[in-house]
C-alpha cells in the first residue's frame, strides 16, 4: 500500500510539480499557509526524519535551501519557514517524510502564538543532564 | 558585534548545552514550547539557511536528526517538529541560523492552527509556472 505522496510521485494523483530529481520532488501544497507553500518530498517512503539516511537527508535540505532561495526572489518574500513534522502527534498528516517551505510576508499574521512552558527551578539543568548523557 | 548565540557559543552568556562539536552546538531553549525544546546552532554567524554552505547545512540537519532520535527515546516523545525560521517576518528572533527541535506528545495542543489561504481557479497552476521556471 503506497502513501498519498507515492501516488503523487507516480502521477496517479495530479499535483502541481515545481521540481523533480532522482531523490525528491517538490509540489505546491493545496492548502497553503501562504500561496506558493511548497512540499519537498523524498521519493522513498521514509516515514520521518529518523528513518531517512544521512546522505538523502542532506540532499533534501540543500535542495530545500535552493528552492527557498529561488522562491524568495520570484515571489518577493520577506522570509520563509522550513518545517518538518514527525509523527501524528506533531501534526504530520501524511506518513511520508516531507519538508514544508512556507512563504512569509511582513505582518502576514502567520507566526503561530504557542503557549510556552516554564521550567521549575533547576528543572532545566535536569533536562540538560538527561539529554546530554 | 556578535549575536546573542555567538555570546552563548563563547560562554559569555550561560546556557544549558546538550551537545557541541566543531561546527555547531545544541542548547535548551529557555522558553520551550514543550520542555526539552532544543536549538541546534551553527557556530559561524550565517543569518539564515540561504547563507549557510551546503556542507555545513548537511552537518546541521544530520546532527539534528541524531539529537531528535535520542530525545525521542530519552523523553519518550510521541513525535517532534523541526523548524527553521528565516527572516524577522517569519518569526526568527535571533539573526543567526538555528534549528528548533520541538518535543511533542499526543494531544499536547501545540499544533498551530493557522488560517489557510485558497487558490483561485487556475492560480495554483500560475504559481507552479513561476516557481518551476
Amino acid at each position: 500500500m503506497s502513501t498519498l505522496f507515492t501516488k503523487i510521485i507516480q502521477n496517479e494523483i495530479p499535483s502541481v510539480k515545481i521540481y523533480e530529481d532522482e531523490i525528491c520532488i517538490a509540489i505546491l501544497d493545496i492548502a497553503p499557509v501562504n500561496k506558493g507553500h511548497t512540499l519537498v518530498i523524498v521519493k522513498n517512503e521514509y516515514e520521518t526524519l529518523l528513518e531517512c539516511p544521512d546522505k538523502i537527508l542532506s540532499h533534501l535540505i540543500t535542495t530545500t535551501k535552493r528552492l527557498a532561495g529561488e522562491m524568495k526572489k520570484k515571489l518577493n518574500l520577506d522570509g520563509f519557514n522550513i518545517m518538518i513534522n514527525n509523527g501524528t502527534a506533531s501534526g504530520q498528516e501524511v506518513p511520508h517524510l516531507h519538508i514544508h517551505i512556507i512563504p512569509r510576508f511582513k505582518n502576514d499574521g502567520k507566526t503561530p502564538s504557542l503557549k510556552k512552558e516554564q521550567y521549575r527551578e533547576n528543572e532545566m539543568i535536569d533536562f540538560g543532564k538527561i539529554l546530554s548523557e
